[in-house]
């Protein structure tokens, strides 16, 4: 990690923007359109809630200011380790994969695994996130184990997506290269004292990180979760946690026209209110497509709630969507543009990509091509991006937009920490638990059951006695 | 590619199959839940709606039996140059991209691109889709040409996205290779006669494939826009069209109790009429997220409609949702569980994955994971599937399950032909034209004046005209 003194004017320059302007009456019209009146009577709400979530203080606010220790920590083993692996695979699932994932597509070449010139020694990462046996199974086959490290996921140790994963991978690891190696080839991210994982990892001897207690996992990705991943990759952690922490600066501010966490959270919120319950988030940006996947996660599993805080059945929440420009306008976009009024869209884009795309000048006596030529795929990017918002704000639909000067560790980092704290203040205007997720217990509970967990007898039974299926209804 | 004798008797073991029970009130309750009665009332409907499009005669319908020819052609392609590439990359954008990579997702291995060892000896395939500048001077530089094959995929011509990429790419081949190489690194699929990319194709005696004119990009994955790409990586595309003609003639009743398309299409009209317009794809093989990625574009743009057939405004259409267990359970079922009722889940399984992983024994006295040993991925992810749909049902929300024998052509071919009439009755029901897109046309008409393409001036003129930013709503 190269060191850099950084000035407060490089810092401002690199700050993320977020522009409101089409969420607005003036811009598309009255019928669907805010006025900054209504914005005004939500202001109180607005300083309300901030002192609850300053109250509870939620975890992931705590991360920016203490992650020091972490940090050296991560960086001391990236050094230890340096040139050991070829390979380094993620073992955890949701929270614990959504957010390396993002992090490794938005910040290192796109081609990263399969380009050794643009890794530099660095290990190819892999996140297999799922338990499809042809994908592990082939994954395992690939690897030579030798050279490959994994760190596993779970607060809890419990998960059992996440450790099957690893009694597999730590089998495969102990049959071809010895028992007494697994130590060289496993870490373990979880919680510090308590769950089945630490004590795993205790009688293994494993490198341990520990995930806060007071950190949800779709909260984590600026934890050990997702930093020890983008570490062993190349990306500049400690510029992650500057960017939350310049961000977490921007959001003391109680006044929603100048806080961009409260005042898209707000825009959120009313939109949901009026009626439009799906938030779009479609970067004009490959790089962030997964950063798109991950806030999928926050939105929903955040806001998506059956009671409120007083036990009211309220069975809320908006359901995220990602898309992707320039591709989506090739899929999605004509929904958008002409089906229900049920949307608020989200666009993510860059000023400077970093690299320019030339297009070449041919066939001059086609016009249909040969306008193209002179321009750049950047301009042809940046300006689908353009016509495709005036287009929708012509036609009345709502959509805001968020700039990122560049996609670099400070820029990203700003970003993650805006949606987070957008996420709490939305909870908080829904009056619910956003940090809670009940409702995929029941579903844990069969599965458990029926795999034979002690203390799931009961739900294996209530699993079977589930009514039989009409043969007639199925063709 | 093997030729193999099937006999019906295979062909039927291979039968995909639609189970519909948790959409009745029986099994989710009155309150959600649809009568036998109500789909009964849909029944005459259903049969005019079959009559219209059997008299449109979409091309997509005439697929599966027209095509041995071009099968031959493509085969022959595919035999000439055998050897002759490493990569095989798709330049094509929407209906051009997402069934090729559907089609690869599904159907080879996980970790294709990576491993040699089962390419043997064909071609990596690349599809980069989107136009981002990082992503694709990236893949340039990644390859080496010499050993690189290109399908240009634009039924016009005209596709601004596509066509850059193409300009790109044949002046990368053109000035390392030398001009007359071009000829052996692109392959044009295109309109017959008609269009820019024909008459490109013809100058530089590209060889060329044939999109038919009454086949439109989202449907065209059976013709050669994804047949190709397909078949340079080993598919068996007989088998494929195989598959949809097998459906085609499960599909041939117009008994919506018999018919998979008419019977899931009349149920997920129905879910939208009474205020479910999200219709969520959840495959619990990672194999098929690709399709469900190529399913939402489908149906967004089929059935996303302002206007009616008499010219009503409507603003119709279903938000399509791709979602993937059992990774999904961590992240969106917490909202599919207790959010508002305006979700339709589609799960895909499959019966036989192909493989089996199995989870070893040990910590034997560490209950919370000692229980997965003895167990499987399969068993897990199978199992955890009919827990999600349970829990689902349970809470009364509705839910399908498509199932697969296994993920191989003749079951691909077959679904991706049910998902087709599928939409095609939906746009009936809908009273829309689901085979335009007329929605898009204002954003790409900005992007050609922006750019300077002759006849869009105006257009130029309207997108620069359009009112300032205040200033204020930017932080």
């Amino acid at each position: 990690m190269k060191k850099k003194v950084i000035s407060e004017q490089s810092r401002n320059s690199q700050r993320i923007k977020l522009d409101v302007n089409n969420m607005f009456a003036e811009k598309v019209g009255t019928e669907h359109g805010f006025t900054r009146e209504e914005l005004n009577q939500l202001q109180e709400r607005i300083r309300q809630a901030d002192l609850k979530i300053r109250q509870q203080r939620p975890g992931f606010m705590e991360l920016p200011a203490q992650s020091k220790e972490v940090v050296a920590e991560i960086m001391a083993l990236v050094a230890e380790k340096s040139g050991a692996y070829d390979n380094f695979v993620v073992l955890g699932i949701g929270g614990s994969a959504l957010g390396n994932i993002a992090l490794q597509t938005a910040l290192n070449d796109p081609y990263y695994n399969y380009r050794e010139e643009v890794r530099q020694g660095r290990p190819r990462l892999f996140v297999p996130d799922n338990i499809d046996p042809v994908r592990f199974n082939s994954l395992l086959e690939m690897l030579e184990l030798e050279r490959t490290a994994f760190n596993v996921i779970s607060k809890s140790g419990g998960t059992a997506e996440t450790m099957s994963q690893f009694l597999i991978a730590r089998q495969a690891v102990s049959e071809q290269l010895g028992a007494e190696k697994v130590a060289d080839h496993f870490i373990a991210t979880t919680s510090k004292d308590c769950g089945y994982l630490i004590e795993i990892a205790r009688r293994e001897g494993l490198k341990t990180f520990v995930i806060p207690d007071n950190v949800g996992g779709r909260f984590s990705v600026l934890t050990p979760v997702g930093l020890v991943s983008a570490a062993f990759c190349g990306i500049d952690i400690e510029e992650l946690l500057a960017g939350a922490a310049y961000m977490d600066q921007l959001c003391q501010t109680t006044d929603l026209w100048q806080n961009p966490a409260y005042l898209n959270g707000s825009l959120q919120y009313l939109a949901y209110q009026q009626g439009k319950p799906l938030s779009v988030m479609m970067p004009y940006v490959h790089a962030l497509k997964d950063l798109a996947d991950w806030y999928r996660q926050l939105w929903a599993e955040s806001l998506g709630k059956e009671v409120d805080r007083e036990g009211n059945r309220v069975n809320v929440g908006p359901t995220p969507i990602k898309a992707l420009g320039a591709t989506d306008q090739h899929s999605q976009v004509q929904l958008y543009m002409e089906g229900p009024y049920d949307k608020v869209v989200t666009f993510l884009e860059v000023e400077d990509y970093g690299v320019e795309a030339q297009i070449p000048t041919a066939y001059r006596d086609i016009q249909g091509v040969s306008y193209l030529g002179g321009h750049s795929l950047n301009q042809l990017i940046q300006t689908e991006k353009k016509a495709t918002e005036l287009a929708l704000t012509a036609r009345g639909r709502l959509n805001t937009t968020i700039t990122l000067p560049e996609v670099n560790e400070f820029t990203m980092g700003q970003l993650i920490y805006m949606l987070e704290l957008q996420t709490a203040l939305v909870g908080e205007l829904f009056n619910i638990d956003a940090f809670n997720q009940p409702g995929v217990e029941l579903g844990k509970h069969y599965t458990y059951g029926v795999l034979g967990r002690e203390g799931y007898t009961h739900k294996k039974k209530e699993y079977e006695k589930r009514p039989p299926k009409s043969k007639d209804l199925i063709i």
